[in-house]
């Protein structure tokens, strides 16, 4: 299926309406640097977090929850058997879940989990060029969270990741980039200052399972959910003057961002 | 004894002042969304948070802090025994400790904590109807933490929870609810930009510790806690243009909320 | 080497300007309660924060850090692991870390879990003088984050512990104190606001492990990321209307003051 950017624009509206309307409930299990600012972004975009993430109760839960994120960013051991429990309840119920590999390449602990994980069929990998490179199998990945390659570097291996595993690959970046494996969209809309907040990529993951919860096209809904997310950091930069404000400011502007935001400014291609 | 509401305002009036002086050094062992949150409403109001919540130290720590809270949104293992330790000590040396069963309900490790811990004797329960009606064990609880059931439903499962375990028994909703078993208490304040921002329930539970701390009576402490904490809610919506920034408006209201503002907005019934 | 304070502000301003070009990588192993705002402040100055905590990775990533943060805030015990080891590998590496020993003293798994870490020859010592004390085994610690004893009362016991250990040595207070063991620095910039916001002080050793990255000379640095971190808090406060409105503010500031209001206001002597 070809969806034109005139067709993507339209669903990034119809999911948004869908999102506030339905109040997806969206499981995150992820690092504790973000899971405040994730719980809260999920909430001013008006879905419900539930950050259950330990083990026993995160596979059950990922039964019922409307989506699932799964975030490497500090996988202590607990949270792990938590990551993989979910996985296989995710999958088993066909319920979507996200893989976002954070800082995977070198790092010992997280680059086989992430390997494992990404063989459980996530729904939605979401990462950076570097990450995208390393749960692909082919780079030796970041330092840290940082994107050390560029972004159309890490177009190969999106695509064949997105091939192999059946999952919708997001790669962020000044612009992003999302593929099925055949389709190829980029949306260039975001600020800077998202780069400055920590769990501005995060967060991103957790809206895409908010997203997917309330849209089977997870093609679109992934654009949607970047689109959405990156049309509110526009909007929050421009009440800003820091990072500090930014923040704060890109709360409110998910809380506020609607149709007509999304029209004005969405840069789909 | 009989409160009336002019008692209670009096009283809510009289506590404020009390943790302001005082300062009252706050133990929490709460979830890693909430907890940095939790830490700046407490600083903010004029208490002195301190976060002691593993195995060996908990107990200990329990024995000299002026209040406890132990809230259950994330129990992880090792601070589930670091709960169970504090609760032990706070009991034994008298500390007031307030249990917030964030979720409890179907969720099958936190379910079970958390009879375990109203069977050792809280000072306060604090909850959502549905959790409310969970630790009692005449409900099925919700789904994460969002109430389910309303408010008034609730009551008969709060005051059935008071007389049971002597605990006062707080829900939380559109108006919240105070009960000993005996007496019950209305609150008719707050925002519900409360309900959008991660930790608008459980700060209300270190808040409620604190409170106790300076107050030997309970109930009015309790009440006293809720009241201050949503006309603070108030004040802050005043300022804030979405979900972000009444958050940070919210801790300036914490701090800068006075005898006056209670005696103004103040809907105790 | 004898600095004078006209030698400390060039140096301050040398490495403000060295942080923002270097970009350096610190490593965090940190409380789960400041983690979120340790992040955003190292990324608000310029700096590119990685909270590597687990065991495996710690070690190996402190061996590739700029440098590392080691604070004792919430130490769950596989972070206890990931400290020991990070520390082990910082100091056969020589990348510079810092200790931040909070609240030890009277607790009893990180008391000793300090005396441990302080063997391992940290580059840095911060704490408030309660903190410093324990630390140096001189005094029996405070009440949790609070200090309660007066810096200057610690002074001995900083000087004792930067000559024995080779550590510099930062008390923070209303003066702030940094010493190697024979000069004596007092920066007297900041705010009592930074008091009401939690992290206010464990941000700032994230602050010296990211100075320490950029400038050999680790009393200067660490007298350099003092004045910066409560210069910003100054012009902060000239915005804020309560500790919210502050710690936005604060991050804002980290981002933009310049060397100009470091000569306008730093006050070292």
């Amino acid at each position: 299926m070809t969806r034109t950017p005139e067709d993507l624009l339209i669903s990034t509206q119809h999911a948004l309406r869908r999102v506030r309307v339905d109040a997806p409930l969206v499981q995150c299990i992820t690092n504790n640097v973000v899971v405040n600012f994730t719980a809260n972004a999920l909430l001013a975009l008006g879905a419900a977090p539930a950050m259950v993430d330990i083990p026993e109760e995160a596979g059950a839960f990922a039964g019922i929850a409307g989506g699932v994120l799964i975030n490497l960013g500090t996988p202590a051991e607990e949270q792990r058997h938590a990551m993989l429990e979910a996985a296989h309840a995710a999958s088993s119920a066909g319920t979507p879940w996200v893989l976002d590999p954070v800082a995977v390449g070198a790092l010992s602990v997280r680059t086989p989990l992430s390997h494992r994980l990404r063989d459980l069929r996530p729904t939605i990998i979401r990462g950076n060029a570097s990450e995208i490179i390393a749960v692909a199998g082919v780079g030796a990945g970041g330092r840290g969270v940082d994107a050390t390659d560029h972004v159309d570097a890490a177009l190969e291996a999106a695509t064949s990741l997105a091939s192999t595993t059946g999952a919708v690959v997001a790669v962020s970046g000044p612009v992003d980039v999302v593929t099925d494996g055949s389709s190829i969209v980029r949306i260039a809309n975001g600020d800077a200052l998202l780069t400055r907040v920590t769990g501005g990529g995060c967060a991103l993951g957790a809206v895409m399972a908010a997203f997917a919860a309330v849209d089977d096209d997870r093609f679109a809904s992934t654009v949607a959910a970047v689109t959405v997310y990156t049309v509110a950091a526009e909007l929050a930069a421009e009440r800003a003057t820091g990072p500090g404000t930014f923040a704060v400011a890109f709360l409110d502007a998910l809380s506020a961002v609607d149709e007509a935001d999304i029209a004005a400014r969405a840069a789909i291609s």
